[in-house]
This record gives structure tokens, sequence and C-alpha cells, in this order.
């Protein structure tokens, strides 16, 4: 076994213990959905109940397509990471510390739209995406500084491409924070809108399709 | 590495997620499962009260055993989906959403079977299986519309007669809908017929033997 | 791809999903211990009030190491079933139900044990055993049945070893449930030595070393 | 198959099931985060409530990162261990036991920090890291006796130095235990440094490298 074999092992094992963290956060979002006891409706109907409880199914879907997007976005950045160091398990730990967390601050969001407080519980959820988006780039950009943990035939043009779309996390996400304090609608257009930004780039595979067309014109 | 061989790398990559999703989510469901405290027993014997908890009994049965079928039926289609594009990943997801939310409607069932709301709460269960049933059908469509992600060496009958079979899920379960607004028994029994059905066509392998067949009949 | 290969897969997918839950399952089990509030001990002290709470902790312990064992014995069975048909994922399904279903006799074992509804909670705990112990029998027998769903290389005399073994489930949790209903500290000493007898049979690796030895000797 | 690769089968399913253990186990602490109820905020406002629950952010950042050490501590030991016996299985299994039940102990210590009863918290808590590092010690001592399940082409340099940096833990931990019956700050700062320690050493892949070069220096 080459060193390199080891270390593609350890992101083998990296991928399938993230693959892990983000199936469970994505499942453990159900439990946060309440079923109304019969003794809780009082004069109400089951119906009128359900739809009074709109924002944690609001907040379920989405947490739901959140991790959903982030575990897409997960996949492609290890597509062309291949190799680990001393680092890279913690700043992958970091990013999944988020992963694990989304469904605080999307519960409590969804718990004070429309209520006094709901100033306080906007900005902590636009926060934290803030936050999230960092621990993203950090891990691309740490993996692929000089291609540091790249596998070898990645083409410089794809990284350059993902680095740049990754900076619109930080940056969107701040417009978003700063909204945060005025606007609740602003602040979750702009969300909505970036989620749907990496919801689309991170599906592509475009890239990947040009990197082996230029390798075949380098080998050929 | 081939575009190709990304594909298939992403391919399995959506099936080892979904398994983890599918694995957590029916073992969520023992959370629901309540352990009456002392306190709570009153004059009642620990056996009665049991026994007068069955309906969540009910729901967890219920529950686990529509997750496993579900889980072969998903099993099954990936055996024929070998490639993955943009739409798959997001196709995957809206059935893992269900999938993960099974749960909810179940337990809610379970709740007000013979209460006074058992009405709304079987029309709620019978239109999420609608749902469902529309969301495996559209990944089921989408990556075999004239064999777009299917394996090459897949026989086009067997595709026709799993469309076929699939057709059936959105009908049953809107029938089964229809009958929610007036019978619980009726639409309980419909669902039951439903999910045999699955169970049995889900664990087919014929399909499979056929199409080895087939190629070995064009080889020869 | 040759029919036994997709069987093949369809037993390493089966596996692997089993493998999940019996790690959710085994994993889920910290949630039912409680940490008391400061509030909560009144004049008592926190380490009191931990002592008393022993049951949860003698149950905590109880379900993982028996979900530990069943988790190591169905290994153990996967290592000869190599085939899969449209029964054996529902007979392995029917284990997982128990499998998930665990943490619930055991947590009301532990809450009844020395209240006065102790009778019942035991009885109901070692019933499940006997179920448990069913539908393990049934997952092998299945298989096995003419050497079924085995691997071709598979000694005959070791899958008679494991059918006798497997026999004393049922036989010893019968004897469990039989003792349930009149002394608790001889349902629970059975039930404990069954589970090393499990332990230490189901870790063992002996049974494949004969086989290899077998077929050296055939093949010479 | 010859039994060796049958033990690396088990070893590698081993690894398997516990990178499930570890994944769900760090995924469930954000169970224990609580959204507080508009209701439950009083004259309070949601800002100083967020604040005012600072410990059990405390307990899940140091719940979150001990059990990712751990993990990447896991995953080095079985980079060593190439093949199992009657016994590994649980005492892997013993590992995980405390693996799964590290959020108690964490969630313990969070609750009482700066009460009455902080004392027995911080004792309960640094006891409980004792005994996993006893059992991460047995583990690997075990495995690693006389090289009794290593790889055939495993340092024996390595093998020391690692057996030498895990005698730290118990007695790292057991310093940290008499702190903890004194001084909370001196408890908590022990265990602190040896989590930064094992964080740095568990990701260490030095030990790799020069196993590789001695193994090429014998080949040539």
């Amino acid at each position: 076994m080459t060193p390199q074999s080891v270390n593609e092992r350890t992101t083998a094992r990296i991928e399938a213990f993230s693959d892990g963290v983000f199936a469970i956060a994505i499942t453990l979002l159900v439990l946060e959905l309440h079923v109304p006891k019969p003794a809780e409706l009082g004069s109400q109907s089951l119906w009128n109940m359900l739809v009074a409880d709109w924002p944690s199914y609001f907040g379920f879907v989405l947490s739901f397509f959140t991790i959903l997007i982030m575990w897409f976005n997960h996949h492609k950045l290890f597509t062309y990471i291949h190799h680990s160091d001393r680092v890279l398990p913690y700043a992958n730990g970091l990013l999944l510390f988020f992963i694990t967390l989304t469904p605080w601050p999307t519960a409590l969001m969804a718990e004070y739209i429309g209520q006094t407080e709901e100033r306080t519980a906007v900005e902590v959820f636009a926060g934290f995406f803030v936050l999230m988006a960092l621990a993203f780039n950090f891990l691309w950009r740490y993996a692929s500084h000089h291609g540091r943990l790249l596998g070898q035939d990645v083409d410089q043009e794809v990284v350059d491409r993902i680095s740049r779309q990754y900076l619109l996390g930080p940056t969107g996400y701040g417009v978003a924070f700063i909204l945060s304090f005025f606007t609740t609608t602003g602040c979750l257009s702009v969300s909505m809108v970036l989620a749907i930004f990496f919801a689309f780039t991170g599906a592509s595979v475009r890239g990947i399709g040009e990197k082996v067309r230029r390798n075949k014109t380098q080998n050929a």
C-alpha cells in the first residue's frame, strides 16, 4: 500500500462518514414534526390545527432541501479531492458540525416567524448560513490551494470556476445576514435564490466532461 | 475516469445515501413507541395499558413494512438506473423527502383512528401516499424516458413492465384517497392490497433473468 | 452481469442496509438515558438521583450488548448466505423489525423492575425474545434449506452445526418465557446465559476454517 | 475465500459498522439542543434566552469534536488492524458502547456547570473519559499484542509509538479525574489538552510513510 493509496482510503472513509452524517441529519428532521394529541385539539378541528402548524412543515421542507443541496455540493467537491492530510478531516469535520446543526436554526426561524421575536430568530438563521458558507469555502480552499489534495488530472479551470462559485456563498449569505436585521422577506428571498443557485451548480457534471476531454487531448 | 464512470460513481453514492436514509427512517420509528411510567398507570394494569395503546403498535408495524417495501422497490429501480445527471439527485431527493416523512402521516392516522377526527387523519394519510407514488413514478419515468439513465443492457420489455406496475401506484392510491373521505376500512384495505402488490413485485428478480437471457441471445 | 452476480449484489445491499439498521438501533439507545434537571433533584444529591436511576442504565447496557451480539450473529449468517430471492429480503426485514424494536421491551423491563407490575413487563420482555429467536431461525432455515441461498463452497457440517445452535434460541427463550410468569431472576438468568452463548458462537470463525480446509482437500 | 480474506472482510464490516455508529452518535447530538417556545420566554428577549442556554451549546460543541477525534483515532487503529478473531468484535463493541454514551456525561456536565452539584457532574464526566481511554487501550493492546491482528507489513516502531501515545489516555484522564474532585477548571483544561493531543496524533499519517519506506528498503 503506497502512502497515496492510504490517503485515498482515508478520503473514501471521510466521504462515507460524511454521507452517513448527511443521511442521518436529513432523516432526523421528521422528529421535529408534531402529531397533535386528540386532547390538544380543544374546539379546533384537526385540519385547522395542522394548518396552524405550517411553520414547522415549512421548516422541515427548508431543512430537508438545504441538507440535500449541501450533500450534493459536498459530493461534488470530493469528486476532485483525492488525498487527505492532517487538516482535511478537521476541515471536513467543521463543515459536518454545521450540517448536523442545521435543524436547530431552521426550527428556531420556523418557530418565531410571525412572532414578536422574529427579528432575532431570522438573524440567527442568516448568521448560521454565513458560517456554513465559510466552512464550505475553507474546506475547498484548503484542499485546492496549489492543488494540494486534488486528483492529478483535475483541470485548473474547473477548480477556479468552483472557487468563484463558492465565493458567492459567504458574499450572498453575508448580504442575507445584513438584510435579516431589517426584512425577513428580503433575507429569506436571497437565501432561497442562493439555495437554488447551489442546487443547480452542485448537480453540474459539466466540469468533469471538460476535464476528461482535456486529458484525452494531452494523452493524444 | 470516463464521464460514464463518474456518473456511475454518482449513482452508487446516491444509492448508498438513499440506503442510509431508508435505514435511519425505519429505525427511528421505535422512538414513537411509548413506555408508560408506573405513575401513568393509575388503577389500570400495565397489560391493559399496553393493549389500549394498540394504535401506536399498529402505526409502528405499518410504517416499518411500508418503508421496507419502498426500500426494496428503490433498490429494484437502481438495478436498472446506471447513470446520473443534473436532475436525478433531486428526483431521488424528492422521493427521500416522502420516505423520511412517512412516520408522520402514519402516526397521525394511528393516533386518530376511532377518534372523532378520524376522517381528516385518514385523508391526510391517503393523500400522502398519492404524493409518494407520484414521486416514485417521476423518478422512474425521468430515468427511463428513452432509456435516458438506464444501463445499456436493460431490456425494453422489463422497463415497460415496471412502468405499467408503477402506474398502478398513483391510480390505486388515488382510489384509496377518494375512499378516505367516506370509509376508513375501504381506504386502508386498498392501501394494504397495494402494499402487498408492491412487496411482491418489488422483490421480483424475474425481469433480470429475462434481460440476461436476451443479452446472451444477442451475443450468440 | 449474470443473474447470480445480481443476486450477490442484492445480498450485499441487504447486508449493508441491515448494518445500517443495527448501527442506528444501537446508537439510538442513548436517547433514553435521562439527564436530570437541577430542578428535579429537590433535596436529593445528584449522585443519589443517578444511582436511583440504575434501571435505565441497566436497560441501556442490556439493549446495547443484545443488539451487538445479534449484529455479529447476523454477520455470521451472511458469511454463508450468498444469494437472494423474493423471500429473503422480507425474512431479513422481519428480523430487522425485531432488532429495531429491541429498545422498547428492554426499556419496559427496566422501568418496571421492582415495581408492582414487574411480572407483566418481564413476560413481555421474555416473549419478545422468543419472537426474535423465531425470526432468526426462519431467516437461517429458509436460506439454508437444501442449501437454497448459500454459497457453493459452504460445508454441510457447518450449516448443520449453526442450525443446531440456532434451535437453542427458541427453546432457551421459550424456557425463559415460561419462567417469566414465576420468577424474574430465573428468567433474566436464563436470558443472560443465552446471550453469552450466542456472543461466543456468533464470534466463532472455526466453521470457516474447516470449510476452507475441506475445500482444499477436494481441490487437491 | 481463504480464512484470512474472511477475517479481512470481518474487519471491514467492523469498521463500516463502527463508522455508522460514529456518524449517528455525532448527528444525534443536535436533538439535545432546545428551541425555546415563544411561551417560555416570559419577559426575556429570545437573544438573552439563547445566551443563557450557553451550557448546552458548549456541551454540543464538546461532544461533537470529542466524537470526531475519537472517530479519527479509531480509523487510524484500523489502518493497522487487518484481522479479526473471537474477541475483537467485542473489544471494539465495548469501545462503541462508550462512544454512543458520550452525549450523556457531556450533557450532565453541561447541565450542572455553575450549579451546586457541579462537583458530582464533573467527576462523572472525567470518570467516563478514563473508562473510554481504557477501552481504546484494550482494543489496541489486544490487537497489537505480538502483532496478533495487525497487517503483515506494519512497522513495530509505529506500533510502539501508538502504544506509547495511547498510554497517555488513561494516565492523562486519570489525572483529570483526580482533579475533578477539586477543580472544574483544572479538570476541563487537562481534558482539553488531551483532546488536542489526540486530535493531532490521530490525524497523523507520518507513521504510514515510515512503514512504507521501510518496506521498500526490505524489498530492495
